[in-house]
Order: C-alpha cells, then structure tokens, then sequence
C-alpha cells in the first residue's frame, strides 16, 4: 500500500480545529482509495514563537521539506502583533515559503451554483465563474532589497528577475492548458521598469505556447474588471503583491472566504492551505467553516500525491454538503437547510465519501 | 464681476467632446451666478506629442500654473504605446502631476440612486455608498529612486518620507471632518517597511484630529471589504499605487466610470478630471458620456474656486437628467427614457441650471 508522509502545520486561531476536519477527510478518503497518510505535526506562527521563540522552527523546514506535501491550517492574531518585524508569525510565513522556495502560489476563484445567492455580486455576474490566479510567491516588494526604514523615511523594492518571471509564467501558461487556454497577465508597464520587463518576458515565453492566448492588462483595470466581468478571465498571471490583492478581491466574488483553497508549488514540495486567515475572533468555538481546508486537502491529493479519484471524491462530498443545505454560520443566511459545527461538516463531509 | 482663469487640457480619443460639454454646463452656470470665466487651451498626451515632440510641452505648466485651475479630459491612446517610455502620453501625465505639486488625489465613488441598476453588485449593498478615496500621487513606487531595468533585471523603489505622508494624512482627516469623520488608511504594514512607516506616520497625525476616528487595514483585506460591505468606509486614504488599484476597483460600485469625477491637489493649483481614460475606440462619434467630466467641473467649482451654489447647480443637474432617464449609450439598459448623446447631455444639463 503507497504511503505518504504529510506536514501538518496547525498554526494559530482556527488553524487546529479546521485542519482536524481536514485530517477526518483524508482518513476516511485514504483508507476507501487504498493509501495511507501518516501524519507528522510542525509548529510555525505565533504558537511557534510562544514554544520556542521563534515563529519559524528550522525543525519545521525540516520536516516539511522531508515530507510528501504540507497542510497547513493558519497563522497569526493580535497577540503578536506588538513583536518585532521579524518574530512575528507573518515574517515566520514569508521565510517558509522562500526556504521551500514556493515561487507559484495557485489560488482558485470558484462560485459553486449552491452558493449562488451569498455573493455580493448578483447571480448573474458570477455564476460560472471559474478563475485560477496564478501569483509569483517569493519575488517582487516581498522580499526585495534595499528596504528598510527610519524615523523618517521608508523603502521597500519590487523587483524581478528574468529567471524569475520565466519560471512562474510557465506555470501559468501550463495550467492555462489544462482549462481554457487563456493567460492573462497583470502588470502597470504603463508606469513601472519593472512591470515592462514582466510584460516583454511573459510575452517571450508564450511563444512555446501556441495553444494559449495570451492577454496583458494593467493592475488597476483588473481589480475593475474582477467586479465588472469576472467571467473573462481564465488565468490571471501576477506578481507578488498585485496577486496578493486581486486574488483577496477575487475570492470575495464567490461570498465566502471559507470555500476557497490554495496551492503553493515550487521545485520541491506544496504547501496547501486555506486562503483564509486565522480568525483569532472565533477560535475555539466551533464555529469556523472547514471546507476551505478540506478543499486544500483535495488539492493536496490531486497534485503533491496523484490521488486523483480520492481528490474527485471529496470535491464530489463538498458539493453534496453544499447542495444539501449543511452549513456553517458564517453562511446560514444563504439556502441553509442546517446550520452546522465546524466538526459536524467534516464528519458529514467524511460520511458521503 | 469675478473673473477666473480656467486651463483646458482636452487631451487625446474623447478628451476634446467632453470637455466641450462641460465648458457649455460651465458657461451656462456661470452667466447665471454672476461670475465670469475665461479658458485657455494647452496640450498635453498624445496630441502634444503629435504636433511639439513632448507629450508635456513646458508652456503647458506654465499656463496651468498660472490659472486659478486645470479642467482635464482624458489622454493617451494606442497610437502612441510603441513610443520610447519618456515620450508615452502617461509620461506626461505623471510629470504633470510632479510639476504642478498636486500630491493628493481625490476620487469620490458615490452610487446613484438613479443607477442603482447599473452596478454589477446587489443594490441591497451599493445603496447610499459614499466613499472618498484620498490617493497619495506624486511619491511612492511611482517616482521612486532607484529604477530601471536591464534586459534580465527590473527593479522600481516604493519609497515615502515622513513629510509626503503627513500632508495627505492631514488632507484626509480634514476631508473627514467634512463627512463621516472616518478614516481608513490601507498599507501592507506586515510586510512592507515603507507601510509600517506610513501607518506611524497616520497615526501620529490623527491626534491632532481627535474628532476623526482612524482605523487600519491591509491592502488586500481592503480590496475584499470593497467588495463585500463597501457602506463601511468613509474616507479611504492610501498610497499611490494602492490608490490606483482601490480607487479603480471602488469606481467600479457605482456600475460606470462615465459618472465619476476626480480632483488632485496640492498647495498650488488643482486638476479637475474624469477617473475614466480617453476610450479611443468611440472617439468622434458623439456617444462617450460626459457627465465625469461636468461633475469634474462642479469640482472645480467648489474646491478651486470658492463657488459652492454654482457647483451645487450642476450636482442638481446631473442628478435631475439621471431621475429623468436621459443617458448615453453606455448606460441605455438601466432604466433608460431615451438614449443621448454626448452633447444633447450636455444641453439638457446646460437647460436644467
Ligand atoms: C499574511 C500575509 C503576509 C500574506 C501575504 O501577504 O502573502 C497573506 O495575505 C496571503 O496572501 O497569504
Ligand atoms: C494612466 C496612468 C499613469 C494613471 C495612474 O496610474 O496614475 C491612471 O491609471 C490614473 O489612475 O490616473
């Protein structure tokens, strides 16, 4: 029987209680499918530094990069936020996914038609919607130098490689493959050095995709274009900081940040996680909604470990949950037939499987 | 009779149709509050480029610089994209704005209850938005040192001082005072320095505005809340390029950037313009919506000139052709009477005053 080893990394807030939903899904989709998981836990984020004063062990890295892929739940609260730059859970994030060198970070946008009513766009707007952003991870004003600050003045540098650019449009333009052909690439060439080497770049690299078109828009446009007519867009190719903001904007589309799971892929390892933070407000009480969790286990399955049909079954199990009228509170207003703990959703979840 | 100096810039695609829609509401206005004004043309984008080699000619800030204010079209255009970057219509636009010492960029998006149809989002969530976007213009990553870019590197600097950000946060909160007395300022705090001095600096100043109340938020929570409860915010005060991104995705409630004007000020003198571009594909063919540019001209009013009952004429104009179903084509489906174009909207303001 396959075997594979996974990093959980729980984290802060909702974090434990969303990814032991997760963990209750992979268990009962495993043992069905035939492979078995076993589990190996990692800390990171401000429970980290509580532990052992640093919000990224090396020993997570570690174990991460011996593993087969990540889970990761969330990170981050108030409590931390005093701390110096670098001892605060976000710091502790941003080193982990440059140590494991996750430069593509793949967010999908996806209306499912049961929750057709909880977006703030009208129904029409959105259904159908079915968007892949695709965001450089580890470059661009992340991680650029000089930065640094005074009492007086403050700098930061958005800045990109070549090498860099190439990379993570092959990305993009290999899974724009896989769905309807259509790349569309966010820059602001018309003001930034750096947006023009972005944009020659990706032009260049499309040239060994013949079977997909490829689109330049400035950022400023799609974040207009995301409300207006979120149904032209297929891929969406970024860099760090415009996909941090238009897949943010983009998920709202869909009405709940509680669906929407993300990849992040490089060379070595995934990282797999929610794309929703830590929500400290509701931690502990049972209320948080898992699916985004589960959602990331399934992409887990599907393109760490190849377990395709175990993948299917839990994307087919999130649907049936959802048209069944199971939810949690953060979307009881929007066709709930049942209004659900977070452990009940995972335990029905686990049982349609 | 007072007597003032008006700058035209009419700019390139329908720069020039809107601009002489809005001299018409302005010349019918000002005969009837007993004021007098007088227009000087200068060129600027594209045009400029065409007949002087500059898309900013030095007369142009001259002659502005010396007017009590700028009323501004649109410019840019396909045409001139192949251009080397210093020639390019934005060049001369971001000069512009750096000459003229027009720091903070003022961009209401306020929701019509006479289009309240027109938005892509549920009217149950757009009814009664009011937000004043404050944008921070002549600093940032649009103007920071270093930049530059070699064939396999591109790099561009997000750069405020202490200085840059204490005048636009002191726009803001007297903004503020004006209006709800809220004030979000949107940063990247976790993650970029040049923030973290921004959302100091922010708060610093709003002691001196005690009656204002100040909240924080990251960027791309902001480009989320945009989206899902937009009534929440007041004043909204940002960056540069986060201003570009924010102000263009808020515009986009209000279901059309034909409606929306803009102001950008500094100590000097201030430009009066549409949020929306110089839409070349449907330049000459009288149908481009000219009520941006008159609402921009009612700015101009109130803000540069002192003349608050002539700028309330116009609102009241706008919005009595709005309730009374005329619109451009661009608007015909949202409980339309009758379809107009662009200059039998501006005669029937013009008449309305
Ligand atoms: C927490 C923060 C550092 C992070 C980011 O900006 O990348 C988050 O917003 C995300 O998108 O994963
Ligand atoms: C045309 C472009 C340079 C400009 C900007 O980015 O500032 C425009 O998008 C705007 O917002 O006025």
């Amino acid at each position: 029987m396959k075997n594979y080893k996974i990093t959980l990394i729980k984290g802060d807030g909702i974090g434990p209680e969303i990814i032991d939903e997760a963990v209750k899904v992979l268990d009962a989709v495993s043992s069905c499918c035939g492979f078995n998981l076993t589990y190996d836990e990692a800390l990171m984020g401000g429970i980290a530094y509580d532990i052992t004063g640093d919000p990224l062990p090396q020993e997570t890295i570690t174990k991460s990069l011996n593993s087969d892929a990540v889970l990761f739940g969330a990170i981050g609260g108030e409590k931390w936020d005093a701390l110096p730059r670098e001892k605060r859970p976000e710091s502790g994030l941003l080193r982990f996914r440059k140590e494991l060198g996750v430069y593509a970070n793949l967010r999908p946008a996806v209306v499912y038609d049961e929750l057709i009513n909880a977006s703030s766009l009208k129904p029409e707007i959105i259904k159908g919607v079915d968007i892949m952003v695709v965001r450089e991870l580890i470059g661009g004003i992340y991680f650029g130098e000089p930065k640094g600050r005074t009492a007086d003045k403050g700098w930061n540098t958005m800045v990109y490689t070549r090498e860099e650019i190439v990379r993570i449009a092959h990305q993009a333009f290999r899974i724009a493959q896989k769905r309807e052909k259509r790349v569309c690439s966010i820059d602001k060439a018309n003001v930034l050095d750096v947006s023009q080497l972005w944009r020659d770049v990706v032009t260049e690299v499309s040239a060994e995709y013949p079977d997909v078109e490829l689109t330049h828009m400035y950022v400023d446009n799609a974040a207009m274009q995301l409300v207006l007519n979120p149904k032209q867009f297929d891929v969406m190719l970024t860099g760090n900081i415009f996909g941090d903001i238009l897949s943010d904007e983009a998920s709202m589309l869909c009405g709940s940040i509680g669906l929407l799971p993300s990849a992040s892929v490089g060379e070595k390892i995934g990282v797999y996680e929610p794309i929703h933070g830590s929500a400290p407000d509701i931690a502990g009480q049972g209320i948080a909604n898992p699916i985004a969790t589960i959602a990331s286990a399934s992409m887990m399955l599907r393109y760490a470990l190849g377990e395709i049909e175990a993948a299917d079954k839990i994307d087919y199990a999130i649907k049936k949950v959802l048209s069944e009228g199971y939810r949690t509170g953060d979307l009881a207003q929007f066709d709930a037939k049942e209004v659900c703990s977070t452990s009940e959703i995972g335990s029905i979840i686990a049982n349609y499987i």
